[in-house]
């Protein structure tokens, strides 16, 4: 089976160098950026690789786009010409029901994609941030769509135990996207809120302890990548961060009305939903 | 010199076991529950000790405090009348302007009060969370106010070094106030409303990467030691809220607007000031 992996990022380039660790010899890496084709030739990543997907592409079986959202459906457009007949496609992207809208409209027949996201990022950028080992224990999101081919979602599934994902879960791209905002996304628009603050200043961290550390950690954010995530998936994430102020607009009026019933009611519901959960 | 230390739980036991690590022989602890001084006996972290504080209050020279923020001030009330002469008294309360003005209306001329937080909590309670490394490398805030002795405020100072914290600074006890508000009790309330919303259900975790656990983390929370330190710090902690919703406001305008160049232009501004911090 011949794979191909689109980006040789972090992801992509962990993707390479997992796929041939679990022993899949023929890996085949395409990127912009010929260092980055060369550093991936030298360490084994890949078998062969190069910056022209056209020289690849009639040859694979498995093709991996480890690449922006906005990327996805171009890509797919552009290419489909040159892909093998019963090419499985796949992505890696944190937002599926806009992406899938849009490559639904320019998929081939004669290709299946097989939505997914791997979940483990990377605070690294580029091929120094690949490792075979990002992906052992990690959890992993199948989105099927009603033109997959179940043999396709297994063949991708069977790459991804092979990587050292644990657990696989398949699950509609609208649970997916609505369940991502809420766990991810909010997250990742709070903490960028608490660090914009006209209260951050140079004093802060004569004051802070761990929890504004952690809680902040997320704010130093790949602001390319996520506002793609973000505007991919922006009635999900709005309607997840209004049902996050109602709880905070609870928190606050129980403050204003110096309301300590309530604020201990809060807080146990917290203590026992957090406890459930970890 | 003999220390008394009031509350022999994580924070108060760490501090006797520290000092006692540290050389000061003469510490006293003070607990309601026997079982609590019969193990910092058998352990060694104090000197004497006992339920009742008359046994020890006049011959102890320095009074550590290691209660709730709603009991100092009826604490000193109450047992004014055994100070000794020249007493030093602190607490380790993470409030601090609100206490102070309760505990002025009812501080003895002879005993001098010098308002301090360590700043390292406990997830542990109880006795079983002291710890005599606690306070290594951690910071501290010191919040003199006009009658404290100089003489005093180095009393504590010189033990809080000896117990190993780092940076001691000393602030105004409202610039205290207005700076635990955001990078404290804020973060304690962003993850309480996370946890509390509607969209928390079992399958969360199924979703949930490192930056849902981590954010989530705080809001175990002892909700009848943090109902206090909020609702004693309610002012500030509310303006706290409104300037981080100032921020999650425009994050959902530049969602609502499809605004990709706000969104980014507010991760950029995120990441430059979450890097120079960290």
């Amino acid at each position: 089976m011949n794979i191909g992996i689109i980006g040789l990022g972090a992801i992509g380039g962990s993707f390479a160098a997992g796929l041939r660790t679990a022993g899949y010899d023929d890996v085949y890496g395409i990127d912009i950026d010929e260092e980055t084709i060369r550093i991936a030739l030298e360490s084994g990543m890949i078998k062969q690789g190069g910056t022209n997907i056209k020289d690849f592409l009639p040859e694979l079986d498995v093709l991996i786009l480890s690449l922006y959202p906005s990327q996805i459906a171009p890509f797919v457009e552009q290419y489909a010409p040159f892909f093998k007949q019963g090419l499985v496609l796949t992505d890696v992207t944190g937002v599926k029901t806009t992406i899938i809208e849009q490559v639904r409209a320019v998929l081939p027949p004669k290709a299946d994609f097989i939505f997914a996201h791997p979940m483990r990022g990377s605070e690294k950028k580029g091929i120094s941030g690949a490792d075979h080992t990002r992906f052992l224990n990690a959890n992993a999101l199948i989105t099927p769509i009603d033109s997959n081919l179940e043999e396709n979602i297994q063949t991708i599934e069977k790459l991804y135990k092979a990587l050292g994902f644990t657990t696989l879960t398949r699950v509609s791209p609208e649970q997916h996207d609505e369940q991502i905002a809420y766990v991810s996304q909010l997250m990742h628009a709070l903490s960028v809120a608490v660090v914009n603050s006209i209260q951050a200043s140079d004093e802060t961290l004569t004051f802070a302890g761990n929890s504004f550390q952690e809680l902040t950690r997320i704010a130093d954010i790949n602001g390319e990548l996520w506002s793609e995530l973000f505007l991919n998936n922006r009635t999900a994430l709005l309607d997840s961060i209004e049902q996050f102020e109602v709880e905070l607009n609870a928190l606050k009026q129980s403050l204003i009305e110096n309301d300590e019933h309530t604020l201990k009611q809060l807080f146990k519901q917290a203590t026992t939903q957090r406890r459930h959960w970890y």
